[in-house]
């Protein structure tokens, strides 16, 4: 999605469920100072994932500023609002996927106006992406948890059933909806299917009887190579996750550079920011494969690496 | 109002109206010096107080700058606009209270259109409060300064004020409208009182003879304890200080992020992001209100607090 | 134009077209670390000049950021924009010109729709001005090359001379259209002349022989002095080089802000931005030349030279 | 004694004796984190007094270091040997007694062979310098402590008394000696006495009975005002605190050197390099006396002063 | 041997003799460059191991000079005399085996004058310190290289054969001497035996028939484990390699120290330097095994031990 | 002579004799702080010379030390003792010309007991020279100064002239000796010349008459290049300037070094550390000399030469 920020991960490796708040919050500290040269907003800026969340990369942030004397937000994201993290980020990924739904569709000739809207998940990524496509015009007619899926023909009620989900209750409780499997929901017959859940959910047994136009791959890998062969040969558009649900990082992006300015802005100039930058990553896709005849997944990595080749082609190596 | 600047003050003891020009600058500078590795742009930024002005923000932006061998504007603020002041400056404070003005209006069902406004003190503040009242359909009845005030019930014609008050004249001397003492001007039967002359002038004597509906602190202090339990037993609405007149804080910090930046906002984007700025601070602060059922006063001090205490939470004292 | 840029050139003695392009990159790289303790974001930024290009530049940057341990795009400007260039910068130059001519229009009662344009010098400058001014309903009647111009009184197809000159003809070789020297260009009945080829075009021969109500520099130098008296008596406006060709300046300072921000502007948020610069800039020496009585070029020598003499007196020298 | 160490003293206001192991280490680095900015080589470098220790030390040292992030000995002296201390850094004020006894009966005419010495004060000072000063020849007749004094008129046996001290006995248990209070070793009949105990020893009322012919101060302040004014009348030498005990932080200041070069010097080079400083501190008072014809303590001072004068001299005011 | 150097390894994996020298040059470099972060003189100062010599620790010293913008030659040691290594660097291994020799002669009552000498190895370890050892009256009977070794019961003529050797000729090709196997060397009747060859040399096979008192570890463990035992049960001293062969360290530290100071020894200060060091070390050791009755190889890391213990206990770990 | 300090001055273009002391501070305050980057003790150390002096050295350490917020001895050499000059500085140059004196005349078998010596010249390099060589047992015979010189041919009172000439007289007022001039005094008939007076003294037109056998020069090129090539010819010895004159140098180079450490060497020290650099100095031009049958000054052009060839060759190019 063109922002300047790469990948790589590290850790400790421990397990934080049977540490203690003070030893979570010790090991943390220790980690983030071993690491002090290395970090840094012009270096390495860490990100939480599985396992860390907001505290933990509170007490990087006190760790990092303590040593250099200075406050630093810009030193890790995904921080608490109140040292500095960014309005709207919580709802990125899933307005991310909403945004690139909107203009594939424009792209590919669905009216999302009443486009029927099926999706696999129904977590931060996969509600918030629903609440936003309803917003849109959309009808959601099915969404699944881990515990099965939901569905109504004519449009499900979108906010009751996050209301519902708030109250850490499963969709399988949900009384005002028909219910249906995980695995049945894949093959509705809808306009747009979004895997939102997990990995490796549409394959090579399944994905012969998918019927929706447009796939928008809402978690990271859900969709095998084989599966993608068939999809490709029945002319189902996918958009890889490495664009689709590109919102969350962007917005990351989004928080190290309101640190760095010292300025905050407002939920909707991030939402405007987002769509942006979401945007023109989708443009740039389309363009790649459709100069080069490819499916948008193998234009998405062809992007990516041209950029990459680009700067080292004019950064060249200095002895 | 949620900007990330904090308070304390320092100085030299001495009067400075007896400093030949020279003395003044070396005495600064030998100061700035001196606190070289206190001050900085992540670390403290002076800002004019009474007894200095511009002129010697120049000079401590100067001596830090020389020491650290390039141009640090962000390392004060209230400077001379040609070295990297704000636009909108001089007139945020008086702008900011008929902001909240405006925004408290709306809240406590006053129409500001035609609202009766009575205003002591017509300094850069008051007189600047009171053209934009005006501008907002107000109708300002009466102003004071030092000398006593003016009132016309039809309302005072603010512009002429303004120019009358910039050739160093008294509003004593203003003919074309009635007069009235300081003492007189806090009671009269008008809808929003604003006291931007100074401190302690309603006091437990002159508080329950108050008639307006709402006031605005323009000034530091301008309302004493006992007063404040009488305006309440009153329902007299009390935007309180550090709320009504933080207009003049939050663009030292809108110069200081323009000074990262090295890009300046024009007067129109300061206004628009001052405003965002102060909205956001009176509905943080009248959600206090409403959860707690506690004054406005008590409200801020309650918002203010609880960040702090979020901020110690969240990042933990680091050995 | 009020951008915290200042001027001074260096460089290396040197045929860059009898090197290698290893031999030039090295000497780049070598060069930059001689300098590396007076380069930098807060000291001197390089921008290409005549004989540097972006690649070079991206070179300069690449070798600071090595030295300096961390990826630094704001110490040069003119970078290429897959590594921190600006969107727009291309055009800068033309569309200021374009942006100045409007305002000058307006200023001096030219109509501008169907004003007839006359432009010396059609390569980056000069095409890119003729297509905004063209865009902004501007007649351009005769453009020229350094092989000899073309005319049409009825106003010159501009994309597609663009166009001709993309594939690196010469306008000498266009067929449709009238052809006329240099020389006879200058002296043209047209409304505006631009000149935007090389220095000393207008001088104290051809001056007297000028037709057009309005001048605008659009290369560096292109008057003579002896000619500027003659145009002054004469009353034609000269809007002088170091404001209407500033656009390309001001947009390597955008470059730079984009830069330490770490976030990237629009093209139409450049071009927005440019504008304000370009027409508070344009206001500045209007105002100036009025209040004094003197030429634009004075005026605009009055307007820089005052603020630096406003800095000095601010600042002072520290011992 | 011409080192480049100043004074200076700050500290936690606390009672050491409370505090857990745990509760002290965390309150030391916590205090030296606060002060990083003030602290280091170059600028401030703490070393232990009464309630603080070797352990202390090494605690600011660790703390410093992390925070520097490397190990940065030099930012504190009287560290334990193994993490940057200096050999021969406890006996240091004891043997610069001795030195300068030695020095002084030179200048005046006292054959230290055979000498007379009596010594209040038998801890880290006074029994070093007992030692020292009876392996130069002279004889210890009377030394004491907190519980009372012993005496021999051919002379102690410095080291079992001094083996007594260690294994924790008051001087008063030792039994082949005569015994004599504080008050009666301060008026013997000696030719050399050393309080070396604490303040206040040699009175308005005692100071007329003393017999020696040089006193040495071991302690800070033994010697008040009235007595000093006697003793000059007497003509008895009073070598003054601020020379006589300089050993201690001389030793000090070559702890840093060695620190600097991350060299050390084995015991014997510590020693000699002190007598070269002790020597030269004592001739330069000499001198200074002897040219303004004042008691040793005047001269120390001048010859402090005069040092701080010159430098203020010739380094000036830098605006 | 109570040096602030420790140990630790990093190189590149590659071939050197199938690199050109420039690739050589551009792979240290890049190494160097990647690395910078790390390394420095309070950071982590490499040493030439095989594989890499001076001319590579001068380029590592240039590259990282050429960083941090001043010559900084304590960055790494080995270097060339010209750019900052030391005299006396190339003797002080051998050197520090006969130091260490001649206080464990001391020690254990050889009598080093007429004393036997067996050295396995003629390399520039064990040729230096037969060189020593002779000039300190020993007698050197036999000496080896890798093509086996010569004998003469009077004693070899050292220097002869140093220069035979540096003609980059065999001992087996020395005439003037009888010969004998490597293995034979081990077991001569000797009072020292000095294994300075390779590793495993001295093993349960061969060590029964060792007859001399006192073996010198020239090499990095050439005696093994359960040579060992056998060699303790039979009351043959071992000098373990740690201790014995630290004369090259220690003169690598001796260069840092002289880089830092900007100051440098004569050979003379270097050897009697590295005397100080060797022989206090080997003090150490001996008094640790007499006080735990334990061999000199076990005092020897006890003695390391006890150091690290002792540092971690007194600096403590900073949260 | 083999120490890490080169060449090059730089200076500001002003006559101090018109400046008063304030505007000297200033300037020089301001020249210091205008070079910050490229001065420090690891970059560029200045030191006096005509027309700057002690007190200058000592504004330019006070402002640079004011900038880098620490006191700074090591950025400049020369300065006063009491704030970091090296002991034995103001001897340092004429102490040199002697200890090479000695060397040269052991190495030319002159016996330097009771040799004839010239010195033209008797300020402060001069009479020091004059002073120490008579020390080690040479007669001066003759010694001058810009009114003219003296002579005795059993020798002259040095002391007693030194004394005449520090009470500000010339030496052609001193009665108690033989009067000649200048130009006499080159062509006495002694053993050692040592023109130390001012350049070009030794010329084509009386090189022939000269009957020293050893030239000292003392001056910066005292000897023309015509007159080296008589001499040479007639086989008078001529150690050259960069070596006879090095002491001064030499004992900035010592300052530097003892600024850095911390720690100061006495007089005697200093002294000893001179001779031994000098006597390495004038060994490795001897060698040089006669390895290549050349003259002393070209061998020693060939040493320093050697060494920066030796240097670049190790250290390479670094991209």
């Amino acid at each position: 999605v063109n922002i300047p920020f790469g990948g790589g991960k590290g850790g400790i490796r421990c397990n934080p469920d049977e540490l203690s708040d003070g030893e979570l919050e010790r090991l943390t500290r220790r980690y983030t100072a071993e690491l002090l040269e290395i970090l840094g907003p012009e270096q390495d800026v860490p990100a939480p994932d599985i396992n860390t969340n907001e505290r933990v990369m509170a007490w990087i942030m006190d760790t990092f500023s303590m040593h250099v004397r200075r406050t630093e937000p810009a030193v890790v994201t995904g921080k608490p609002l109140s040292i500095g993290g960014s309005r709207g980020r919580s709802q990125a990924t899933g307005l991310g996927i909403a945004m690139i739904a909107r203009r594939a569709s424009e792209q590919f000739d669905i009216n999302l106006k009443g486009a029927r809207v099926a999706i696999q998940g129904f977590g931060k990524v996969g509600s918030v992406a629903a609440q936003f496509l309803q917003s849109m015009g959309a009808k959601i007619v099915a969404v699944s948890d881990i515990s099965g899926g939901v569905f109504r023909d004519d449009g499900l009620p979108v906010e009751k059933l996050a209301e519902h989900v708030r109250h850490r209750r499963f969709l399988a409780e949900y009384v005002d909806a028909d219910h249906l499997t995980n695995e049945e929901l894949l093959t509705l017959d809808v306009d747009i299917l979004i895997p939102a859940a997990t990995e490796n959910q549409i394959t090579g047994e399944n994905a012969g009887a998918i019927k929706a136009r447009l796939i928008l791959e809402g978690a990271n890998g859900p969709t095998t190579p084989d599966a993608d062969t068939i999809l490709e040969k029945k002319g189902i558009i996918v958009v890889p996750d490495i664009l689709a649900n590109a919102g969350g990082v962007t917005v990351s992006y989004f928080e190290w550079v309101q640190n760095r300015m010292g300025f905050y802005w407002t939920r909707d100039e991030v939402h405007d920011r987002l769509e942006t930058v979401m945007t023109q990553a989708f443009l740039d896709v389309i363009q790649m494969a459709d100069r080069h005849g490819v499916s948008l997944r193998s234009a998405a990595y062809m992007v990516g690496l041209q950029r990459i080749v680009e700067v080292y082609q004019l950064r060249g190596i200095y002895a």
